[in-house]
């Protein structure tokens, strides 16, 4: 518990001075000010965060967290447990869809098992913090202890600060467990106040009566396990994740350490549901990727008055959303430090 | 008009076949089928359109064209005239916003002087292209000639077959042009039947007086030189612009070689309005980069069954979005091309 507050302890307000100097020269370049919209906003928050009139983006990284969920006993998805396993594979091979778009951002990818079924081979890219062969059922309990939602948290933490000692201008989060939708849909229904209907979708595809199903199955773990909504690691240790831990620790930790964030997409959410719940000031250094197509993910980011950069209506996870965010964050940042000035440039300004 | 005439005949529709297998490949690999979104309608269309089952974005170029408008004249907009040139000075130093973009996107431009009002300094990086020293002013009749019409579109058309010629797996379009928005809103009405209040938007910052009068000069124009809609060579003579005929050609000549266009905002967009009116097969070829924060841009768009990929809140113009456009589909060509199948990886699949 002591690395968790200490690093809660570090979360501090954006540097505004470094705010208001990328603001003025944002409205210093070649351009209408104003003219790069969302590009502009981003620029000044990136300067904000790293505390830097002229922030960079060099360094970047992806970290995807692994993990499996019991909740999976309660046939609430389509795709067996192992899959979450062989993804990870898939993953360490360079096939899967955060292999490609990582590699277009310039980012390193760090993969961590945080709690997948099985032991995965040992692997250089594979950081192994396993709380667990996977989480309990929630329809039967709790699905983590106390210390284990805590552990979890830690571990992302750790890792952050780990690649922050190799170099880190910006890091994006990114997911892969069977059934995390579910415990995602159960966190955000607890710690928004909304019905369980509302921030329920269909996961990796559910038809309408499979997605009744599992609307009945997070409303049976939030009757039997009441998670405090004011409790924010109690409810991760009911009905949460041990990769949704893992993803709030790396948002917590980034944050402490003066790194932007980028968050994918509805898992992500849901740890930075956890983690903003813990720290509010983190807020303000998470960059939304996208929107995604899962049903709720809109309302999950309003929740926390955060406005997406893209809707590409993919709904992949594994951090590709957060991949482009890390891009379009870049172009953000480009623009503010490599476009010339009016002066500089000796063109007219308008009036 | 020969070469005008051989390109329209050249657009032909997207290659069935190849969109097919591109498909096929999308749902074989590991991923719930869609789950990329837009990214997979994207990679299928530029399948097509390159008439391949695993199409290629590696060459890739922006054309950013640049003319001065004689409506200027009429005082519709915040910036004088020379800006014009002095952006285009800017662009060919590296300072603009399209530089940095383009640079990160890995795409080389080619700047060309449609019908800048001046003569600029000859640079290895500007292909001259001159029609005229601007435009005559739409309040005072025609702004260009018929021949001078034809002769834009066919110096954009030459222009891509050149840079085809070099290799060009993609190309998008950006402008600039001192008060081309109005000649742009000035298109828009006309080819769309819709009122000049609905398409004319506050360009680099109007404030509402100032787009009151925007609104009336585009007015008087119309009413001065009643365009035919059904005639889109006049409505360029008419009201249009020798970038927007420029850039027209632009698409025309990327279809006809079948290399995806990918286009940048409300200027572009007045372009591709005459362009697909001349061609309507065009539109398959077209990928619309973004959704500009100018009024009016949303609904252009939409006439041409056209969806945006990103919304930015951008309103530059130069290329930027399409910059930013050309990014979002080499990602997702690389996903298609670069991702495993289930089978490949031993990943199970969902049912």
């Amino acid at each position: 518990m002591d690395l968790l507050t200490r690093t809660l302890e570090k979360i501090k307000p954006l540097d505004k001075d470094a705010m208001a100097q990328a603001q003025k020269r944002q409205d210093d370049l070649t351009k209408p000010a104003g003219s790069l919209g969302r590009l502009e906003e981003v620029s000044i928050q990136v300067a904000g965060i790293q505390r830097k009139a002229k922030p960079e983006i060099k360094n970047k990284a992806m970290i995807t967290m692994a993990a499996d969920h019991g909740v999976v006993d309660e046939k609430i998805g389509n795709w067996p447990r192992e899959v979450t396993a062989q993804m990870v594979e898939n993953f360490l091979n360079g096939g899967a869809g955060i292999n490609v778009l990582a590699r277009q951002a310039g980012a390193r990818i760090v993969f961590v098992d945080m709690g997948v079924a099985s032991d995965l081979k040992p692997n250089k890219q594979l950081i192994v913090k396993k709380v667990g062969y996977g989480t309990k059922n929630m329809c039967q309990g709790p699905v983590m202890t106390g210390e284990q939602a805590v552990q979890a948290i830690e571990a992302g933490i750790e890792i952050v600060i780990g690649e922050a000692n190799k170099g880190l201008d910006i890091v994006g989060t990114g997911d892969m467990g069977i059934g995390n939708t579910t415990a995602s849909s159960a966190v955000f229904a607890v710690l928004s106040g909304k019905t369980v209907e509302e921030v329920t979708g269909r996961g990796t595809g559910l038809n309408d009566e499979q997605l009744n199903h599992k609307i009945d199955v997070i409303k049976r773990a939030l009757k039997l396990n009441k998670p405090n909504p004011t409790r924010p690691l109690e409810v991760l240790a009911k009905v949460g994740g041990f990769e949704i831990g893992g993803l709030a620790g790396v948002m917590l930790g980034a944050a402490a350490q003066h790194i932007p964030v980028v968050i994918d997409g509805f898992i992500s959410g849901a740890a930075a549901l956890v983690a903003t719940a813990l720290s509010p000031q983190l807020k303000d250094y998470i960059i939304a990727a996208h929107c995604s197509a899962e049903a709720g993910h809109a309302a999950m980011l309003k929740s926390m008055g955060l406005k997406p950069l893209l809707n590409l209506e993919m709904r992949l996870g594994e951090g590709t959303g957060a991949a482009l965010g890390i891009i379009i964050a870049e172009a953000a940042v480009r623009t503010l430090n490599e476009m010339a000035t009016f002066a500089e440039a000796g063109v007219s300004e308008g009036e």
